[in-house]
């Protein structure tokens, strides 16, 4: 079921943003203040406009309130993204998400008429510090404030050539083996008698605390 | 075991990443030029120092070339970016991770002597497309290329109220529940009596066109 | 009794604002991020501090939440006079009232928290055009969308050396005089033989449209 | 009897001007060298121009001696407003209006030839620094400076479901009430019977410290 | 007899006025807002401050009412210079001498209180243009509208080596030779068996056309 | 004889010049590279261009090397004012005259080329303080080093209604009555009974300590 | 045999290089951002465009990566001159010489993809810096780390006038005259009976240190 | 002999200038207005000072005309570089050598009292010209302008493993070799059995003409 996309301010975000959307085949409008901005996404998204979102008559004859989600996505411009936000929630946007700078400036988002507010930047740096301070912890997705679902890599000789059976990490680590993944094979629901191999990648589920013991035992030698 | 970290440029990005870094007790170096900035972290960060990361000498200094980390997090002055990372990478630094602004950027900061490039605002945009075009998908790590383990939020009556035995996922999704979240109650490896109501969310692994199919599934009337 | 008010933003209405109520021995917290104008306030008002509105912990040490009033007169600056509107409002202050420039701007601002929108210069003009429309009214009051207490000067001889009674003002124009200012002297409910002189100031109440009719009898030969 | 207007300089002061006035059927000329601005007023006035008010020349070509009104309402660029004013008085224009920024300013635009000299911000500075001191004054014109005329709002229980004969105001409070405003009714020269209700406003006459003790009374428990 | 000189604004004009009534051993007050200017005067004036003219009260703090001349040299900034002098007006300045960029804006600062309004750069173009239209005019003054006091320089050979006799100047251009400067030597009221040599100089007076036939007679083969 | 003259920079120097030089019916090229500049002269001047003086071949294209006189008269850009002169000097302009700011700066256009380099506001603030330094002088003209023309205004009712032989300037002042202008009326070389009248205005001629030494005396009670 | 060059970055440096190389009848494409200075460039190079280097599409439109020699001349946008450089590089260029601005811009442009890094002004620099430290030495050219080729003039009497055998520089000064230039005339291996002649320049070949020494005997007395 | 060097103006240029000045021990004084330039000078140059190079006093102060050699190394900006000569000439130096951006600037600078005037920029590009355009010449020397030295690389293999008895260069290129390079190893005046080897430099005299013949026949198959 196609849908209707307006992103609103073409910064690196909203960029990235509008690319993917459109790959997969979305309809998105793509606004921007910035004539030069606007021409070089002419080929990437379905239309691309000039048009200052804190004009309330331009974003209205853009028809703005009619789309399933508009994303204002302005840069650094605190005042712009607040009005342009205000601006779409007044022309009656069903769903709106907002890039926030800081924790101030998403508050004054959400009384403002912001359904979502997202803080990319903030996100990312700490993506990158969790994936810094784990050693074999290649990625991971909370659960909830205690499970985690994560992928771990197999370094150590000490877990290798053995089989699931012999490790019994349900015993030892109070963990479940999701999956393997042997070079491009992945083994759902894996049997007890395979073999882990050196590289080899475990997507565990658990306890938060477990996982991270895991990932401790996983480094020594 | 504790490690060292130096985070040279302090936007967003950096403020996310040195915050989330401290929060977890390791030391953290923070370095920018702008005093207001170094002023305002000195009570976030282990050391805060006003410096120019063009500037070898400042850098040398600072025994840069020393830490475990150094994560050139310089917003949009690309020449900045790629200075210090030639600087970090002349005095030694183990591993260096550097923030792109474009893939050309990215291209450059690796051939001068980045180990990692990570882009942050384009991974957010892409993220934040994912998701919005997913239904009943709220988060999900892929395993492979063709693998993924998601979270699918059951939104749909004709879906509640039923035994995971009854639902069988594995013969009509080819997809192997992994939790239920119930509330803020986990069920690891749920059985096949376990009971769905709406609004849990399943921790499904499986091919990603079958976890599609469900999402798709799961918005129907 | 006395109240205790800050101001934030010392442009024109935040200093006519201090001055007046600092003349009427109020204590006035002025609050501006421009040392020079801060400066120059010292000697007006009870207290004039240096502080960016836009930075949640100068206003707290500021205990800006305290205060019986706050007003943000903040001056052409959008995005400050959100997010200091927004600040102020977490801090507790119990009555808001926002200067804004234009009415999405207002507009906003209520929804981030403020309890009373001004607009000065919107509202000036509007009692300029309507003081240049009239000919003899000198000033008006609205009591209702329909009832109006004006003061008219009588500059028409035809009006001059004739009582109340003479002139009844009910009968003809279905006004009541309710004061003469007959140079510095004032008349409350003057008498039906009271004189009216050429130059006498009248002031009258009744409906907006008989007001009118009026000021327009008094300029015609 | 229609009038010509000429309002130079659109800032908020004078597109709100002109915006009444045209609002009252007048023929408006709005000049300004800021082309946008103009090009944005075009369907608001008669007549939008885009000049610069320090051009003589462009001035006399607009015939603007023959304007029976012209405001100078130029805003914080202190050389046009007193240019402009001057030129417009070398031109003939019978009355001139001049806005000014400071007492200095306005001085000086006395000298040059503005016959009126206004300060929209101070003056409601002023105005909201009073209204802020009243506790039941919704609105008040003074008469003298001994008198002044006021609307005040009855929240006081002691007040209520009195008549105006029980109340006394003359003896009481040395006031006259005028008119009493009941929801949208308006009673003008209220009788004695006249029963007063919370929420009620009254207008009231009479000297400007018997006012001020009657708000204090109406505020006492 | 001594006089006191305020000289406001430090631009070529207003140093080169403030050397010439130095060096005739003038007290010289000289002001400017520039502190880098202020200071390289300091050694050439009695007094040099740093204040600015716009602001009233540093005005009154130097006590510039009292000083018999104020020159407000101030150059481009057409503001500054309009404040200046109505401010120093205020204060009481006996003689205010206004430099102009404009006729406009001489004009204005004449209604603002200049006693006289100078245009140094109009001027000193008049003055080029008019030597460069006459070939042997040294210098001129204007006595009257009509009348011309000239030096013309002598070097034309049909001139030289002739008798005032026999040249016959009142004869021939209705001139009177009021002084004849020959190398260094100057003879005034010269006798009529003085010689004139090439290159001499003659101080003639009379009629503004009889000079200009001179000029042109003198450049004849 | 009419002459060729080419003008280099419009400021308020070259205008002046421009509009002296065209109302003697002069042939003048005005050039400039700001194209408003340029645009306003276009009725002024027989010829009004523009062209960057700092380009050789823009000055070729203007045939600059074949005027009578080139005035650089450029503004506060030495730069220009410099490459400017030297390229009208390599173009073989007969006779350049160019503006200066400082004495380094005259200094250095004559070395480049310039046959005469003026100095305007330097110029007119001797003059403006050798004006007020006199009480009765109106204008003068130094004939030599120690020889002075000028015209001294008497205000001083002891010198009024007497003759010129009772007052016999020669033998008091050791100065010659060159001409008198009494209200339009000017008399060459007046008769010893000419009468002086209070306002009359002397041209008298003599060494300038004798002048200076009548202009006191007229000054004294 | 004619090559292709591409000069990106048209400075000083650049135009030197495109205006040489198209003397010598080559092909050279010159690129810059810049639209004034590419139109100015238009007769001098075979092909003058407006691109900006640091847009990767541009330059394959460019087809940059089909020239013999590609010269990043950028200036001192250092920025520009290394993302330049890369894509360059990408695009296939087979020789890439890029000009520095300091020896750390260098390094990254050698790790970027250049082939060549010159750095002009250090280079001048140096140059001039030997010439004035030598007396008679003209120039000079270094064979390897101890031999130099170098032209010296005599400009000392003890040496002018003696046939080469005579001076026997082989044995005194150990080194070999490969040619004597005598005014215009250029004698090659000059034999033993050449007479030197004041104002000569010979051409030695040796040892530096020789070289120098004998630099400084011909400034003995 | 030691000499004493002032360099005024402290780019890229006059940087590489000093240090090689002061590398060869001589005292070198070094001049720029910019703060933070001067502060990271002081190490390398005897004496650094912060002086701007346009104010006369200053440079009087530093004695500047006392120095053996001034160079006014003066980036971009002409105006300082053409006043800073001509103040150093006024001041009495002996040998002025001055930096031009281009062939105009350099006239100037000349004119004004520039001993000598280098091209940095423009000689360097020249000189990358020459080298690309020939393919085996190293590096070269004019003598005069029909005479050139040049150093030459043998890397045809048709030229390798002979004597130079059989390549008799004087008869086939009229060229004489002056030194043969041989690795590290340098030959002077080589006798006609060395043998030359692929990759040897030979250091030719001779005409112009036939060398750039001999550097064509190098590079045929």
């Amino acid at each position: 079921m196609k849908q209707s996309f307006a992103v609103i301010g073409l910064g690196r975000f909203g960029l990235s943003l509008c690319q993917s959307l459109t790959a997969s085949g979305q309809d998105v409008l793509a606004v921007d203040n910035n004539e030069e901005l606007v021409e070089s996404y002419k080929e990437i998204v379905t239309q691309a406009v000039i048009a200052d979102a804190q004009d309330e008559e331009a974003m209205r004859d853009l028809d703005i309130g009619s789309f399933d989600h508009v994303i204002v996505a302005v840069g650094q411009n605190i005042q712009a993204s607040m009005l342009a936000t205000l601006i779409v929630k007044e022309l009656g946007a069903k769903h709106i998400i907002a890039k926030a700078e800081t924790a101030m400036h998403g508050k004054a988002l959400s009384k403002i008429g912001a359904d979502e507010v997202v803080f990319p930047e903030r996100d990312m740096g700490q993506r990158l510090a969790r994936r810094l301070l784990s050693h074999n912890i290649l990625n991971f997705l909370s659960i909830s404030d205690e499970y985690t679902l994560a992928e771990v890599q197999v370094q150590n000789p000490k877990f290798s050539g053995k089989t699931l059976a012999e490790l019994d990490f349900r015993r030892h680590y109070r963990l479940t083996i999701v999956a393997i993944k042997h070079g491009k094979k992945v083994i759902i629901s894996p049997g007890a008698h395979t073999v882990i191999d050196l590289g080899d990648t475990l997507s565990v589920v658990g306890e938060t605390m477990d996982v991270e013991y895991l990932d401790k035992k996983l480094s020594e030698d």
